[in-house]
């Protein structure tokens, strides 16, 4: 690490480097075009630019994605803040960046994003003491 | 296991039986009463009659969730779907029970169940595969 | 829990019963078809049952699995292999059980599992080393 | 993190420098020519070396790892599959660099470890669902 | 689960039956016997007799667990207690119920127990706060 | 990430710069106040300057912190060790780097620290262990 003067956190073995839109063929521009379209925006965020290394994987995710994260019986900022609160648990940097990025764009202000954290927090810590003491589940809730 | 005839799962030697309102002494009861005036029911669930062995710890927990999971900037059915999404992620049993039941209780359709239970499932999903690949953070994110 | 003699473990409120094949209607029917066909076998395990409750998930999951489970350049015991150490890890009982036995089906002995939980094991141990101390990434890993 | 202009990520106060070679004493040189003769390989990783600082621990580890990782009933190759399986569930990323870079070694190919990170993704998908939904194991699993 | 009236918990298809001391070939004994010698105590739990189904991992965990265990520089109360901090966060159910009574044994009295249990939790949510915030590193603690 | 010469790690969207106590209102002194004086130090580490953007959470927080971390049954020492369990199994590195800080200031010494990380990594290997084979508890623990 001390080698790489001015380097930013080193790359891994597994990373990938993110293939762009002008060094895209034409299979993996056309997911690119549908993600663009799909979100009306005029670029694509890294995920898909390094899954697009295996276009098999990278089809079938953004499908996945499209759907699922569509407006639905749940709107699709309530959808986000699943994510987030998915994201935070799992402690992955990227998908907290980019999910609370587009929380954003469908409206999550800074003082409900500061909400979400203390539930996500309190439920972190509310699940390790049901664990804990192994709580029964109450007749109510069967 | 098997010496026990007809008994459910066995208990482990954490586990605290629930204290009933007729058994708890004063301190508890005050919590017991404000956790079912809060909520305007007229029982109160395990989880805060296994915590009643340690008063300190149920009247601190209790003002915490009573707080956090209260209407503001996000609405409380909006806390729960975050609630849910840690508890799934978690595998906390209890957790998932009784907050499934608080988002029902609360307005959440069974169909808005399965599709957050959708998104849930895609977002461990794809925070593995960030992860595995070691997605930079887009310079749009920062 | 004690209220219900001879009982199982409680079923959590999010629990849903599965849907038999007689029961099912022709849309969830013909993925239970395609499962059995795709297997060889003639029988559906609970967790299709399970998210037969909701057909759109159904449908999408089973096309993921079956893409995703399917020969490749990596053979499907090692596929089995994959998903066994990630069940164990995350703590998903189910999982452990129906791919376990899914992996004794492709040829997985009782002596290649035992070992196979030896490195699962092992390897939760090492990664919390690394994680504590905080390990450098080797330039040769680079 | 502003104040070291041109550093790499900040270590933490529990990170312990690596122990080369040289500077190590004898009986950490002795695991280190261990590890080395074992691999066929003519340098040690810095997983060693930082456990070098507590010479029980390092003799310890590494005679787990040189009896679990080597040729059994299952073969090198599935071992370090199971091994990356596990590491990125973690979210360990020195665990995913040194061990990928391992199963390359082993012969993993670069198209094998797309389907590989696309079973692990799903595996960690589908275990959500199992437990959100508490699914019921078949009795054919049993 | 219905099938079966008066059942406990279904057992997976990677239960193992535990091995007794009658039942069991020397080389199991003779950990068994190492087992109840070291702590003092003339019975084995069900972990240990789980794992003699493989001698060789039986062997390889009981002495990593006497040494690690052992009295040090940590005392052995201290040591229980991380591990069920470790349990608990896991959500291993076996893990807590066995390690809570180790501590028991090594003199943990229940009002200590419910601090420990507050701690974990207490952790879990913080843990979680700092990385939804992704919390940069003090230089004091560098 | 190579388009900014000479920096750290990238921020994500969600991080939040540390409000410094110049910069804070007389609400957030107040808790800073207490901190200091509290801890008997004249600085306050980045985790409550984070939470500083949201003083309600920053006033919880602390107060849950200053009660559940103070000498009690517990002792403090035996607080940061079961801290420090829970923030390597979850991998919080600022967690692990601000808690280890706090250990040592409490007398952990680099021997304790090397058995404490060594009983963490042993925690979660039998942890999966038990969980991959379901081990039923035994009736003495019951």
């Amino acid at each position: 690490m001390t080698s790489q003067a001015g380097a930013g956190p080193r790359q891994s073995s597994t990373r990938r480097e993110p293939i762009s839109y002008e060094a895209a063929p034409p299979r993996v521009r056309a997911v690119y075009d549908d993600i663009m379209q799909t979100r009306g925006v005029n670029w694509v965020n890294n995920f898909w630019k390094v899954l697009a290394h295996d276009p098999v994987t990278l089809e079938r995710l953004w499908q996945n994605v499209k759907q699922v994260m569509a407006a639905g019986a749940l709107d699709p900022l309530a959808k986000e803040i699943a994510y987030i609160a998915v994201s935070v648990t799992n402690g992955c940097g990227y998908c907290i960046a980019s999910h609370t990025a587009s929380a954003r764009g469908k409206g999550l202000t800074p003082q409900q994003l500061s909400e979400l954290v203390a539930v996500i927090g309190l439920a972190n810590e509310t699940n390790r003491l049901a664990t804990a003491y192994n709580v029964p589940v109450d007749n109510e809730y069967l």
